[in-house]
């Protein structure tokens, strides 16, 4: 293996743990770091400090924010009658940029997953019952993930939250719009043909 | 766009200005960040500005180095009399790896590109040239680049060095080992059938 400078090696094994990123991009990132002005890497520097010690979470919905409540929650302009209920702040990032949702969110934190003994108070539930209770809320949109947790947790909420006279929804499973239908697997196409429509 | 709380967004914008990362890796990282202990933020955080404050170029090759010569110039074993001539500390890297050559290494920081106005004296070839001037080096190895920079750049070291009594060389251009010959493209395939060799 090539020695590196100590510090350098160890910028490159920081930025491996990052999602994604493996030996060459990791080289590659750290010596552009090593490249650029000490202001560059220091605004970098501390960018990743601020993410940890200014951020914190929205005290009604659970999405990330630097306030006391997020940007969806403090918009006036935005629905109260429709929540749509995520796993994670970054599922959020998505829904927004498909633009058709001006609903409020709730963020879980988490699916339930029985195998890893994640059950629903491992979920940041009780401030979604609340608001549901407060009266406002005619829908529930259930917007967790198509796997076995997503759906799971779709199926706890949908009882929790029915009987609360709420009506819970959840997104369509189905083809990938733009996708050859042969790339779909069963599962797929056999939720796209449960949810047909009329034409 | 999604309203992302300003820290995370300025995160993100700092991720995208990393060679390679487009908006969802940017953003994968981001929230990546956010997940994990303070801690580990802080070891991130820290090496970024290590790499600034703690590296300088070794006094001997100008690579990289945190002490006064870099690993390659202070070890013992390696042959005095082959200097492999780089563009950039991380060309060193890829010689390395391929753990055929055991010589010494100089680190140019640029190559000669008259289009761009970069001629001799922004390259740091003063200690190079001193060096040979110490009588040890019997060969000089040009591995810069193969484009119009790269290949510029060895012809002045030739003119430049070859007075001085020692060999200068050019590593091999051609086909690459393992690809298929028909996508190489007309320069390098002239420059394999150039530099064929007996069987």
């Amino acid at each position: 293996m090539p020695e590196l400078a100590e510090p350098l090696a160890r910028l490159i094994a920081e930025f491996k743990r990052l999602p994604g990123i493996g030996q060459k991009s990791a080289q590659r990132m750290a010596f552009y770091v090593l490249r650029v002005q000490r202001d560059d890497a220091e605004r970098l520097s501390q960018a990743i400090l601020d993410v940890k010690d200014k951020l914190g979470l929205c005290g009604r919905c659970n999405n990330i924010t630097d306030g006391e409540l997020c940007s969806y929650c403090s918009d006036p302009n935005r629905d109260d009658r429709i929540i749509c209920v995520v796993e994670e702040p970054h599922n959020i990032i998505g829904i927004e940029t498909a633009r058709n949702f001006n609903g409020r969110y709730h963020v879980l934190h988490g699916a339930l997953s029985p195998l890893r003994g994640l059950g629903p108070e491992s979920l940041k539930l009780k401030g979604l019952v609340e608001r549901i209770g407060q009266g406002d809320a005619q829908e529930v949109i259930v917007a967790t993930n198509p796997t076995v947790e997503g759906e799971a947790t779709a199926v706890y909420l949908a009882r929790l939250l029915k009987p609360l006279g709420v009506r819970v929804t959840r997104i369509a499973m189905g083809i990938p719009v733009g996708s050859d239908r042969e790339f779909a697997d069963e599962v797929t196409l056999s939720k796209a043909m449960e949810g047909r429509r009329e034409m």
